[in-house]
């Protein structure tokens, strides 16, 4: 079995993993922070505007835990390193 | 067992995890802003029309951690740069 | 043991986690959120349109994501594009 | 060991697994909502007819996760298109 | 080792799992249902009847999960369509 | 190793930890059940009769789901159809 | 290794994991039970006789799980029905 | 490696994980129970002896779910019907 | 490797494992335990001793579980009836 | 297998396990700290530039553990001191 | 590989996971004592006495499981029965 | 396989398990601290400047043990004392 | 490969999983008692004497098992009874 | 593969693990006392001094731990007994 296929099938469990595990998180915390959100606005309706601004600006700080997860599972298809390096050295 | 056939029972496992792992977060914390959105339209009627606003506003924002997932499952299966890679090389 | 019989069990598992998985998640949101619902449509009874109407909306989107985990298995049982392939190599 | 044989293992295993982790979410999930539903009944007698129709709505929804599983255990089961291709491949 | 005693061990072993899984999400739901249930009567005995009704129609929904693992360790055990097909071929 | 050898291993192993993994949750949703039950029975000592009457139906349906555990437990040492089938055939 | 050895191995070992899960739920479910049992007893004084009879009675139902898990073990130690099977056949 | 050696492994195993995990949860349920008792006797010393005589009959069955593992635990090693069977094998 | 070996292997790790187990559970239900009747003590000091003396006598109850782990463990290193035959055995 | 392409699969593995478990926590951790100040700032409007200002300092400081998984796994994939190393040694 | 080094290794292994598992449960314990007990005191400054008095005699006995564990550790190491045998057997 | 491979991969496995639990704690306490601090601050606004001074003292804290391990991951990758020593006997 | 790389890999796990296990309990019970201890001082500042020197007694109670933990560690890493006698027989 | 080599492994391996567990506990256990920390000064502004004095010396115990698994961690790297005396093998 040669090294670009192993090199594949570890990235793709990897990215695999990576994405499922790296979901879990943001998600409960966002749904959090939405929930306590809305619930503040029914309390408050003249805050609106200011709840919401700072809560999208929040949301946008936690889906870049998601995010960091889907660049790596993305690095790891298509920009993988080691892949590269062992693609030029079979074509090499 | 060829190269060819690795890559895709690893691929075909890292999206079912990757897809399963990836819908357990954004489905709870759905939930959860649902649930408090629904309790706060029954405490402040007048403000129905903010909150559901944001409430999808926010709902896609979390959900868009599911569709990384489904994303990344598609792209293993459908747009596999591994295995696009092995099928012309076996192809050449 | 060739190819093809390797792809149909790693597909077969795979669809099973991922159906499994993701049914959990979707399954307690939307409880959650229910639960909320009918006890904010007693608080509330001149709400009850607005109420149920946001309810279904909402459940709808976090049913998504069980759905995706859904299409995927069945993407996986049949429109599996490793699966074609092979069958393809075989019958060519 | 032939092929056929090491894929019924599989989807055996797969259905199995998939249906004891489908029964759990959609379980309490439906327990949650009506365990709310009754006391809200109890609070507001008057609205049990509306409660009772959005419940058992929504508990049809929760259900449909478990049914998910179900149908993809029984295609496993019943409907596998791998093993159909395997009979014929043997029949042939 | 032949086919059959293989799938007759996997059949066995998914159907113990399966039910052993499916088992836990149900009882705990309908105890939570049951537990709600029990104070709404004290609370509001008036409603005893209404409450009552829906609560057994709702326990049997959830029940109903718990059948399906039932029923797919009883399919497993006594109506596996792959034992079948290798009794036909071993009785052939 | 003989097949009636594993058959035996296998039907012991799925009957312990079947049986083992359905008695956590009746007995935990039973103990939330009864709890609230002799609560509410303190609270509003006139409606015993309704109460136990309904929590003891009520902890049927919840036993049931052990029951169902213990049932394919004995089902899988006392008539098991794998075992049964091989013990002919070695009796043939 | 013999068939006797290996089925007498199996039988311990699921003996056991049946009768250490087994103990767990049980437990908890009457520790709940009779912690609020208490508590209303000491709330109502005047309901002791009702409350401690449904509470023995509802903690015999817990128990019974426990009981299974119990009966299961002795049965695989001292009635297996393949450990008798292989002594007969190894004593005929 | 003979199967009396082999036995005596499963044994002593079995022994360990089935007490192990069975002391988990009586354990616990007791400490509920007991906590909960001590904070009513507070509440309502004249109930001191009812209370005081209940929770040690309590206490006494949730114990028994320990006693039913350390049992097992005490037959796995000092009577254990299988060890029995292959030492008579053994000295015949 | 001798049979003495393995099953001091076994004897060794399977009291670690229990007493390791063992400790979490009654750790923690004293502490509960303790917790609830010290704060009970602060609001009605006058019964300090009623809670004092079942608070002890209850504890000694949930230590036991902890002393069943602690004694099968001493069983296991310098009892150990498995042990103590092949000691007899090899002597012989 | 040489080195290097055991070195690539450990890398891709190791950055994959890194950034799935790195961006549970923060993602959560932020969460919560969002939600509590958005419904600080409804309770009290005239502080909204003082808690907002210490809202994404805090937060900052807790990306930055989701930073840190994220730095280690680009160091892992593109300044891997040990792939340099082998790199170095291949090529020389 | 010889006996005594085999033991070495089991007893060390088992040594550390039994303290490592046996150190979590007593120190939450405590600390949930501790906790309520200086809460106690703070409501109650003239009980100080009688609360530290039987706050610390409690937490001895929850220490004592901590005690346990170590004993055990120790004894593995220091005065491990099957390692005195097989020295004496080595130096014998 | 050479010393030299080992090590990296292992360093490298190490290091990403290592920094991906690390991160989990500290994040979750930071966030436990940041949102209390903040509603702190909405309650007393005139106690901002102690507030917010303490609360970045105390993350500075919490944020050292995610420190602790991104040290300990650095230190594996590029000051492994085990890597430089067979460097050195490589290179010698 | 010899008896004393062996043990030394041994004691060196079982030092780092003592270690690793042992610091979770304390550290969280620990945090427990110091915020309660803090929020009582802030209550009942005039008990601050009595409350944290007996904070500090408890806590160094709870610390006791960490240092368990630890002192085993080093045991295992410098006091190892298995290696010295291995030690001493290579260089006897 | 020599001694040297499997030590460095085993030792790299420990230390990630440890750092990593240990990491988790202590900066729970700081964010839970430094949240109500910050809430108690809020409330009681006229402590802040007691507050934070013993606030600080309390997390120092509770870092303790954390630096304990630290130490551990740099003791296996830098001051590995094992290592060492392989080394003065390998060296004499």
């Amino acid at each position: 079995m040669d090294s670009l296929a192993l090199i594949a099938i570890g990235s793709v469990c990897a990215a695999g993993v990576c994405m499922g595990l790296g979901a879990i998180g943001p998600a409960i915390g966002e749904g959090m922070a939405l929930a306590r959100a809305l619930s503040s606005i029914a309390q408050q309706p003249d805050e609106t505007n200011t709840i919401v601004k700072f809560l999208f600006v929040g949301m946008a700080m936690i889906e870049s835990t998601a995010i960091y997860s889907f660049v790596l599972a993305m690095i790891l298809l298509f920009a993988n390193p080691f892949w590269n390096y062992f693609l030029e050295k079979a074509g090499g």
